[in-house]
């Protein structure tokens, strides 16, 4: 099948059931970031196969819409399709929102799979037609009625992520589940977001790609809990150990039979943002919407999940010496490409215990193509590497301990005066925050122009958040907080882990970007207030031949020196002569 | 009558009426921040004179709140009248909507005169006490009833604030708002605060304390204006020429009347927080809540205005510099406290043209004083200044061309260390908040930790935000913006007035602040945005002899060093020769 022959086939299918538009989404049940095979609906309607976009269909037309990092990709994978491109943030280019309300006719019916849509979206989809007066048909799945070998639902093997790395058992978590339910007088809370559920009952999967989440539902009440998820993917001992904290299983299918059945009288608690629309049609029961509280309280690490992520940075920052010393002494010699980096970083990190996986699909960006922030290799424009010009890696890892997300940016010869300039002023931003002591209280939107000001006094900015949560052998990007200009009503709490990652990108040219995680921690205590400050855990030195030292300052210079001097002291003991030698180099203080 | 009789009085009123408990603000009908003699029925029914408070009157008890600047005044002037001074912000003590929760019986009737209390704050209450099922009894002004000799209305002149102050001509301000009011298909607009319908129309008056605006409120329609105020504060002459331009004079008391008769099918917009209840219903028409267009219409300030600033800054600059000198010439040899201060700012104030009083207060805290960030001097606090230690003091002008508003600290004797320090810091603070280059966007709370990062990174902090909002001869507080840490979603635009004045406060030895005022400029488009910058517009030098120029980086150094020869430019010529030799010698390069 074609996919001009797939897109007729469900137009013939939006006629039987009088739907104007139906939208397809990248996006699974748990509205998760990452989804399974099964649900890439987008990608085999379409064949582009972006990791973001969304399709729409109308009875005439048909339209895509993704980001930058795609125009190219989508560009060639649509050609012939008879889908059109709508590159997002293109001036002039309509808004999904705004094509619709000029295709679809008054009073339409709009359709999508109801599984694949949060309530929040759907919401928002709503209001932005308001004017149209649209009807939803959320019932049908319909790429399911012609997708015939469509993937089964994930078979993966789900574990116990045992105390020793997880350091809070699931009774104590379900506790404060409870307490926070009790607090808005709800008996049940609905969970659908996978990693909210990882997190909860102490489970990992392997379901998704970079997340390691298994697919699930969860609905727990004040004295039990089920979880709803493919029975075969579990042990018996483990179904057994579960069911002696009182958590039951369930198989995934039961979960909106099971939210049918719940009394009229009880209350349920969830998150608009990450239940789909027939979950929440299938609630009779009262619904008390708030931010599933295991968001704030999975992004506060404990001591065992501190220790933990600490131990993956050591293992990363390992095999990360060992892969810039790879690159440094191979680069001009051997044939090395975008896609050789990004194969040779996995082997250097699978060669660390507890590895299991990466934590995201690397961005390795050479020359120009490191100004797209969210550049992704492709076959098209994979690159060879030369002696020469500005290389950006943005990679983590999974390990069984926690999670990591590191960004490099490494001259492979000698840099101009503009590209030391630029290299100096995001390292800058990147120290200043990383320095930051401020009051309990202060948000990511109070700290994110200590990233930037260096870069704001010369004119110079960059169009992305300069931190996001990061889950511990979880989810790479988390909430609730963020360092970024935009309002985000959450304080930096001590045991928070962010990402520290001013970045500046020259379009055409070259793209810089410093990242480092930072954990919260208390500082002191004063008659004017508790403060905190941030601990940079990521252990991987910056190459100071990009560094214009005159424009650091002495406190700068200090941060700088003292941190090389903690990731030689901390990584060189795992390594073998010749690479203490060249690390010993590369972290000399300046 | 005494207090207690007054209360005794009220309460009679209440068990006639069946009230459970009856409020009464500091506020008049129009939400003002100062309020005419009136409508000041708190410090009427209660003695307290301080300028916040709210006072409860319930069938058994009363309770007064007010802030900590007014504890000791409030516990003197309450004395023995059985009213419960409550101190906000001190552990333990209840707020107001805690007390009244425990002090109601259920399905409560709670009282207030519906003129004085906004819709905004009655959904508050109604919000706070939503568990009690209260009922809003808004139609009573019982102070009135026993307030035998009230203060009429207010009765000074209505005078036009002419063109070549005002920048804008009235027509070319309310096409803006009828504009506005089109995008929300509204025909009529509701202005009930002062400062908005001064702005609008360009006219001033006397009717409230360090404010220039006159008692009115505005019904704006799609072609004419009505404005409603006391017909015989205004001239035949500004009458007749406001008419020709479709402004209608009608009297103050009949706007609720007019409200009643709009057309059902009509639309006001209106702003809930600027709006009392009594007029909200009173209208029958259907309701569109904003808030008021030209509170951001003004505060861009036009060329006119700017220029009208940048003179009221010169003429206070040059009252300072003699005050100042005066100060410096007399202390420890004549008798000189607080209130003497006081006195002789605003005699050097009043010697400047156009000197049209206070823009409000003056705050002149000694020592410990200082050290309470909202000082008022009574008479039983003021002090003899001696040649020693910090005098902190804040204070400002109306001009017919600009509003200033000022702080300055001054060592009337040698400092110690740590007083040295902390001026310093504060002085870091002020000067990297007026260095601030930022792109278009930028919010006050993405600023203000430029003005805290150097106290921060001591264990140091100030409780009151940095910066406010400044109007052109009007009010010396005003919005939208403002910067602080607590949220505000209001970008910093070019042609806006701020201050810019971080302190730090040693509770029982000292209080320092810095305050000058800062306007938004664009500074360059690049590539990578369009970045704004702060132009200080303030002209009065900083006692250097408080400085520790060690702690200064050299950037700040230069700025001050600029900063005071940019005074002395502008100053010294206006200046006799005694003056100016004594402030070259002021602003002398550090």
């Amino acid at each position: 099948m074609t996919v001009a022959e797939r897109v007729n086939a469900l137009r013939s299918l939006l006629h039987e059931k009088d739907i104007h538009g139906y939208i397809i989404t990248s996006s699974d049940p748990h509205m998760s970031e990452y989804v399974p095979d099964r649900w890439k609906t987008r990608q085999w309607l379409s064949g582009f196969t972006g990791s973001a976009g969304t399709l729409v269909i109308t009875q005439e037309n048909a339209g895509l819409w993704t980001d930058s990092r795609y125009f190219l990709q989508a560009e060639e994978q649509l050609a012939g399709s008879g889908i059109t491109l709508y590159k997002m943030g293109t001036p002039g280019t309509p808004s999904l929102h705004q094509w619709l309300s000029k295709e679809l006719p008054l009073n339409p019916n709009v359709g999508f799979d109801g599984f694949c849509f949060s309530v929040a979206q759907t919401r928002e989809l709503k209001i932005q037609l308001g004017g149209l007066g649209i009807h939803i048909v959320e019932e049908y799945d319909l790429v399911n009625e012609i997708w015939t070998d469509r993937p089964e639902l994930p078979n993966k093997l789900i574990f116990d992520h045992e105390l020793r790395y997880s350091g809070q058992s699931r009774s104590d978590k379900l506790l404060k589940i409870r307490n926070y339910m009790k607090q808005y007088d709800c008996n049940f809370h609905f969970v659908g977001s996978l990693d909210d559920i990882a997190w909860i009952f102490n489970l990992r999967g392997s379901d998704i790609d970079y997340n390691p989440l298994a697919l699930a539902y969860a609905l727990i009440g004040t004295e039990s809990a089920t979880l709803y998820l493919c029975e075969e993917n579990i042990s018996n001992d483990l179904v057994k150990k579960l069911a002696s904290e009182e958590i039951h299983i369930s198989d995934y299918s039961k979960i909106c039979n099971d939210l049918m059945e719940l009394q009229g009288s009880s209350s349920v608690l969830l998150d608009a943002n990450r239940t789909n629309l027939n979950i929440f049609n299938s609630i009779s029961a009262n619904i008390h919407e708030r931010e599933n509280p295991s968001q704030l309280l999975k992004s506060v690490k404990n001591e065992v999940e501190i220790d933990g992520m600490k131990k993956a940075m050591n293992k990363d920052g390992v095999a990360l010496a060992q892969f810039y010393y790879w690159l440094e002494k191979n680069i001009g010699k051997t044939k090395i490409t975008e896609f050789t980096v990004m194969k040779k970083l996995k082997e250097f990190r699978a060669l660390q215990e507890n590895f299991k996986g990466e934590s995201f699909g690397s961005i390795v960006g050479y020359k120009d193509h490191g100004a797209h922030p969210h550049y992704s290799t492709t076959a098209e424009t994979d690159v060879e590497l030369k002696a020469e010009g500005l290389l950006l890696i943005d990679s983590g890892a999974q390990f069984l301990e926690g999670t990591t997300d590191i960004t490099r940016t490494i001259p492979l010869g000698e840099l101009n005066e503009e590209e030391k300039t630029d290299f100096t002023l995001v390292l800058k931003g990147m120290i200043q925050l990383a320095m930051a002591k401020f009051p309990k209280g202060t948000c990511g939107h109070n700290l994110d122009i200590l990233a930037r000001q260096a870069l704001w006094n010369r004119g110079k900015n960059y169009g992305h958040g300069t931190g996001h949560g990061v889950g511990c052998f979880m989810n790479v990007h988390e909430g609730p907080q963020s360092i970024r200009q935009e309002i985000k009503d959450q304080a930096i709490l001590t045991g928070m882990i962010t990402s520290d990652e001013p970045g500046f990108y020259r379009d055409g040219f070259y793209g810089i970007r410093h990242e480092n995680l930072i954990l919260c921690c208390d500082d002191e205590t004063t008659q004017f207030g508790e403060f905190l400050r941030f601990e940079t855990i990521t252990l991987c030195h910056f190459e100071t031949k990009g560094i214009l030292p005159e424009l650091l300052t002495a406190e700068e210079k200090q941060w700088l020196n003292k941190y090389h001097k903690e990731v030689y002291d901390k990584i060189a003991p795992k390594l073998d002569e010749q690479h203490q030698i060249w690390l010993l180099e590369k972290t000399k203080a300046i």
